[in-house]
């Protein structure tokens, strides 16, 4: 099971980040949509989770719970269910040349752990590169979106879970931090403002699916 | 939530290190007698566990399952409840002056993941210097025997956990892990034949809390 990447996969990866109540199910249903007209059809995948480990693990991670959960091991949890989609899940379809899209990955962890918990970004870095090695998605979506909005949208869900019970104050430095990460990669990263209709953040996320694949036939 | 130790702490913190079937519990409580007669009554815990949540993360751990479990979800599973059993009780206690005997710690990781598994000596290194900074234990007890014989031991206790099922190869890997650690700091372990009779593996062990004790006081 090792995680190391086929240098001749052909597999593109593709994550899509956000924060609570943004619509993702029904954008990344869309970006489906899009990858489908190419004649693609991707594996569908999320994290936390993506295998019945990491889902388990995902359990732990997100039921609210009495026993206070540590920083850190939050940090680990997220890592080491990360860990076993990649090996078995993640790893070996790209390296069969399937595309993966994936409901979040580790922007979420510089975003949720980095810049809510305000955990130290080099040891997340670190943890990423020995789960990782050097996978990184192909392209990443983020749809953006004022917080406020946000968190009304998702609290119409139903019973809150532990990332969602957090302050205005948590998402904000969430939404900075993805941001940011965004802003030093502008071609990997695609920015998406959600608080449009969804008739133009489909639009956006149409022609942004074009232009990658513009850039990956031109490689 | 800081794992940082009280500079000023007095409690003493004793692990309890080996492999299968080497008599741990009855051993662990022989050692709380001994403590007892000092006047010290122990905070007993164990790893992989010693919380709510960190138990759970141990039945991830231990539980036989068809999904093979990729080795760094092990490692990062079980730093990830080592965390938050250091955060949650170890260091709390440990700060309030109480003594803490745990059945295993980091060296079992050593030994395990280190030796068994064959993971990378330095990642481990890595996430012990993250989830602890400099919290070592002050003494640790290794309970030596030939694998063979610890193995038949232990499959008298009926199903075996997801790393008893393992080769007796791992676990003499495992063992010479244990031994190597012990060798590199003789002060701060102390390894016990526990092929001897129980009567001389309790003399063995109290000796050796004696010779701890009076290191202690001589401080």
């Amino acid at each position: 099971m090792s995680n190391r990447l086929d240098q001749q996969r052909k597999g593109s990866f593709i994550t899509v980040e956000g924060t609570e109540g943004v619509g993702k199910t029904t954008n990344i249903a869309w970006i489906r949509q899009c990858l489908n007209t190419y004649g693609i059809e991707p594996l569908m995948s999320r994290e936390p989770g993506g295998t019945n480990l990491a889902e388990e693990i995902r359990v732990l991670l997100l039921e609210p719970r009495e026993e206070p959960m540590a920083e850190l091991t939050e940090l680990l949890l997220i890592f080491a269910a990360r860990a076993q989609h990649l090996a078995r899940k993640i790893v070996p379809a790209l390296n069969a040349g399937q595309w993966v899209l994936c409901d979040r990955f580790t922007d979420a962890t510089y975003a949720y752990q980095g810049g809510g918990r305000l955990l130290d970004k080099t040891t997340i870095n670190n943890l990423e590169n020995l789960v990782q090695a050097d996978l990184r998605p192909d392209l990443v979506l983020i749809l953006d979106i004022e917080p406020e909005l946000g968190l009304q949208r998702a609290r119409q869900r139903g019973e809150p879970d532990r990332f969602e019970q957090e302050t205005l104050e948590f998402f904000r430095r969430v939404r900075a931090a993805y941001q940011e990460r965004a802003s030093q990669d502008p071609t990997r990263y695609l920015v998406i403002d959600a608080g449009q209709s969804l008739d133009q953040v489909q639009r956006q996320i149409q022609s942004g699916i074009e232009a990658f694949m513009s850039r990956r036939l031109a490689v």
